[in-house]
């Protein structure tokens, strides 16, 4: 892996502009979250003032064989015909795109198909999906390595386009299971409580699916303080992929969206690998996955969408950039108490 | 009061809108809230694909001489200042309508000074504050009327103008008092757990402010079955407008997105007048703000985002702008199963 070399947060950054803040025309602190968000992203970017014009998507794509058990509410197949619907404009992620004034890449990270026809999809694949995991490993070490780095690589084409804030997004049919994996063994939390109903399951699939997870994890024996071991042996290479974005991205000072479950298992896992991407990393929505606030408290990532969201696809991350750009609107836009007359 | 006749919710575009949801590419029910949302906007509008290219924020400003007792942070003369500061486009709320393409009325319906000498204010004064309801009524029911009756115009002025999306914002030092009284009124809530800091106040100073609306509701005896009576005697004149602008909406079938505390006593007033309007209004945040949670969970509305905002000029409801542009965008822009060859 060609190792990104992470710049710190700028305290600094972060400092000015907290200062301008209380500088403005508001009651201090009155725009809670809002103000914590434009702060951090201050200092993500290193810029008193930042401003996000140029918005981007990644979602990586690939497979689980875990989901030939049937712990998924459809197959396979799906993945495919979702990658040619995103390339043709017409998913969820496409028209939250738009809403936002994002674009959107697709990259085949770990399809079991090779979509050889369509146009548009960025071909990185690493396997022809995630092997079985309650069988044994679900990648080689080298596997998962080419995965992050298939995101690092994103990270930089996108700065190199000029994009300047990023949202991680996936398809994957079966790819809750590895994010209930990770989750379990990066927080120690029973399996049974971080295993929800993914896709849309009955509650005895859940049952089998936490049974599947547990064998996965006694077999694999996963490594908590190696978060290379975790994701080779229980992950999924858009986990690998999205890990890697993260780590890309902070190297290019470019706060990066953490979505759903998915990719807070994949925030856990960049974070293993350097904990001072935790907060270069900006969180979204609170997934209706139960795991998904177990990790983000684990790696102290706050969310600010409360819609009961469990689709993926960067779908929640898509949806706070325009409040990411109302959030530094306060910085560059609102009056100061000086220049009202108010000595407060 | 002109009185509007309030459509019935349309069922049938609601129905419509339903089935179209579980028509397209993605798990049924997984955009959680949002389809919920759409489903709504889509019964209010009567449209199975309703969209918002208009959007409005009106404003309403007043004061409430219940801040002489020193329960604000700050003193009456922060309305007039900010109000200028809206008109000069300086202001949170200012840059949350620019951030998401939305326009800003600003109307004087009870401030205590006069504004003579700026342009783009709409006057239409009720009364110079209301008066300090710890001591007695804070209007006659004939200004309460007047300030319904301010709301509903605003409304029709707005639909005339072709905004097919509204929210109701406020600016009036003093008046989380009166929507602490309205809240403690209208949900049997004890004073004390519906009263908090406001603009920023001092743990002491809480209790005395729940002190003085506890001797308001004492000395008013406020008619909990007439939200008139209510208005009049514990309420406000931006209140008021507010929840007429709420009715005015219904009428012309626009969506009113109801901001932070204020605006939920607000909804609570309108809802009192007119049950019917309250599937006609949209939630927006959870305010830091204790009795807000109260006043919406007693009215039935839920809320989206997560953000500890205490700030109020309806800058909440405009973060929810893009958002609903994405609930919508999802009935108009995403393919069908059917369209993509999908049996499920």
């Amino acid at each position: 892996m060609n190792t990104p070399i992470i710049p710190p947060f700028s305290d600094e950054a972060a400092k000015a502009a907290q200062r301008r803040l209380d500088s403005l025309a508001k009651v201090p602190g009155s725009l809670g979250k809002l103000e914590e968000l434009a702060i951090q992203l201050a200092g993500i970017t290193g810029k008193e003032r930042p401003s996000f014009p140029h918005k981007g998507v990644v979602l990586f794509a690939a497979d689980h064989d875990i989901a030939l058990h049937g712990v998924s509410a459809t197959g396979q197949e799906i993945t495919t015909l979702q990658v040619r619907n995103f390339l043709g404009g017409g998913g969820t992620i496409n028209a939250f795109c738009r809403n936002a004034g994002a674009d959107l890449t697709v990259v085949d990270v770990g399809m079991k198909q090779d979509l050889d026809d369509v146009e548009g999809l960025v071909r990185r694949k690493v396997v022809h999906a995630a092997r079985d995991f309650s069988e044994g490993p679900a990648m080689t070490r080298d596997e998962a390595l080419a995965c992050l780095q298939t995101g690092i690589d994103m990270a930089r084409e996108a700065a190199n386009r000029g994009v300047s804030l990023l949202a991680a997004g996936e398809m994957g049919i079966g790819n809750t299971s590895p994010s209930s994996a990770i989750t379990a063994v990066l927080t120690g939390t029973p399996v049974e409580e971080v295993t929800g109903i993914g896709s849309g399951i009955s509650p005895q699939k859940v049952q089998y699916k936490a049974e599947l997870i547990r064998r996965g994890i006694e077999r694999n024996q996963p490594d908590p303080a190696d978060a290379v071991d975790v994701l080779a042996k229980v992950g999924g290479p858009e986990i690998g992929a999205m890990a890697g974005l993260m780590l890309g991205a902070a190297e290019q000072r470019i706060p990066v969206v953490v979505d759903g479950f998915i990719a807070g298992a994949a925030a856990a896992i960049a974070i293993g690998l350097h904990p001072g991407i935790r907060r270069m990393l900006v969180g979204s929505h609170a997934s209706f996955e139960p795991g998904h606030r177990i990790i983000m408290h684990h790696i102290g990532i706050p969310t600010y969408l409360d819609l009961g969201l469990r689709l993926g696809e960067g779908t929640g991350a898509a949806l706070l950039f325009p409040i990411i750009d109302a959030s530094v609107r306060i910085l560059t836009e609102m009056r100061t108490l000086e220049e009202l007359g108010i000595a407060l």
